[in-house]
């Protein structure tokens, strides 16, 4: 009977789990998710990770081979295999994930964040394959990135290269959770679109729909729709985080000269309202080498699983295949 | 008779080019220099050049075997072999300066920037040995840099990856050569470090001797005495400096986590008066993984004879040394 070769691709996020069985050809089977109960240790969660895999295995055809396994976390040191201070999971100052896996499973385990995994992801089923030179960005209540350099993911001296959301827009700025000022992440993500709403709603004086919700109960989709309602404070600030996004792109572009960015995460889905306006500032603040060859697109990959589709490209990548 | 292997080095600059010969070691035999006559072709310059290298090379003696060729210049594609659209050379949109060479040698010969080259030689005979992730800023009239990564230069999508001198300081801020607005070129290299002395003659009241020198007569050499001396204008001037360049690097560093950063050139040789703010300015602004790993440093290369090692180290590494 011959067997058809799987991964395990998890993503590791501060209240969700999720997990699937990533073929050969990135589908994805029996995807689930799980808490992931922030404030219990790591041991815990891979304990429970552990239980809930086997648990949906059986329910497998046998057919079936575990190859190995690839996983999506905050501030997961691919070199390391380690965890290190994550900012939303109580796990103290570094735990080493792959070894608590392996207490489970004889098998390759690599872990990156889930940005790199989005990137690997992007590259070998997404809309960059073929391409050696790319940026991932994904907008979600952060902004992460991942950067692909002659085809392989750039990890750095210390395995965590590319944390574009960490770069500085305005060093007197608005304050970000990592201690710095004025981070690109304050600004381009959807906890930064709701600060730049507020901050217009203080500043004008138009009516608006968004004047009704208060700051904990507004959500990025409230802000979406009442822009595509014509809203004017919900355009300016859609506009507003293209330009910060657009020029920061355009300093990503000087540093490693890719030929596309894909954007994906829930910021993302914004759609045209936010990638056609980034388009145009990034156009505008390229060097000027650069102008008219950078591609700013939507992520290939399926919004519901490319999380678990990236971890399970990264450890197929690591495979060799 | 045993040969000794050598490899030309030759640096292109908007006035002046300069070529030897480069062993193994990184060791440069008859340094040279010759006007770069801008206003001429580039034809003309490669055939005065071939004239010059065989005058110095008819002096050297005939153990000599001369391997290939490395060529630093402005806005050099290492891809395609051409240079393009060089902002202080009239030499037109595209000109393949490697094909020119041929004319002369039939010789493998490499071209990258300048920047690009000095990396390339702190790679392989300066301080960066052995290091597989660093930056070198080049700090001259304008701002340089050559990004390694994984022990390769990148040149990423088209060639001109590392450009970051053209990265955005303030979107409205002074205006540069490439036609945008507040690139860090304008604030961090020689000619910046002159506009921020004029911008605080202009702000402050505080006597200077440099208020007696006219903008077209300032150097940086000057401002770098007036530092020395104590006057509180040229101080302010390299703080600020330093306060940008170091917000940059760790933009920089967000990219690509290197190992270190390596500082050159004529603005470089003010050494701790910018190498210490700089240093202290990038760790300030470090996202804080980062903290604590980054080295700030000079090059370990010789300042004379730099870009020549530089281009001689392109094509020894080319020619698989």
């Amino acid at each position: 009977m011959t067997k058809i070769e799987v991964v395990l691709g998890i993503d590791i996020g501060g209240t969700t789990t999720a997990f699937g069985f990533v073929d050969r050809e990135g589908g994805v089977l029996a995807e689930t998710t799980m808490p992931t109960n922030a404030q219990q240790s790591a041991q815990i969660l891979v304990d429970r990770l552990h239980e809930k895999i086997e648990e949906v295995r059986g329910t497998l055809p046998d057919t079936l081979l575990l190859r190995g396994i690839g996983v999506g976390a905050p501030n997961a040191n691919y070199y390391q295999g380690t965890v290190e201070s994550p900012v939303n999971l109580n796990w103290g100052k570094t735990v080493n994930l792959v070894e608590l896996f392996h207490h489970h499973y004889d098998l390759p385990v690599v872990i990156t964040n889930d940005a790199n995994a989005a990137a690997i992801g992007e590259l070998k089923f997404g809309g960059a394959q073929g391409m050696k030179h790319f940026l991932v960005i994904t907008l979600g209540t952060g902004l992460g990135s991942g950067i692909v350099v002659d085809g392989a993911l750039l990890y750095g001296a210390d395995g965590f290269a590319g944390e574009l959301g960490h770069t500085v827009v305005d060093p007197d700025g608005r304050q970000c959770g990592c201690g710095k000022k004025g981070c690109l992440e304050t600004y381009a993500s959807a906890s930064g679109l709701r600060r730049t709403v507020f901050a217009l709603l203080a500043e004008r004086r138009e009516p608006s729909p968004l004047r009704g919700v208060s700051y904990d109960a507004m959500t990025s989709k409230q802000i979406y729709t009442a822009a595509t309602e014509g809203d004017p404070i919900a355009l300016a600030a859609f506009a507003l985080t293209a330009r910060i996004l657009g020029m920061k792109l355009a300093d990503a572009v000087a540093h490693t000269s890719p030929e596309a960015i894909f954007l994906l995460g829930g910021l993302a889905n914004a759609g045209d309202l936010l990638l056609i306006p980034t388009r145009r500032y990034l156009e505008e603040y390229l060097f000027h080498p650069f102008r008219g060859k950078v591609q700013l697109l939507p992520s290939a990959l399926e919004e519901g699983t490319s999380a678990i589709v990236g971890a399970g490209a990264l450890i197929w990548h690591e495979l060799g295949h």
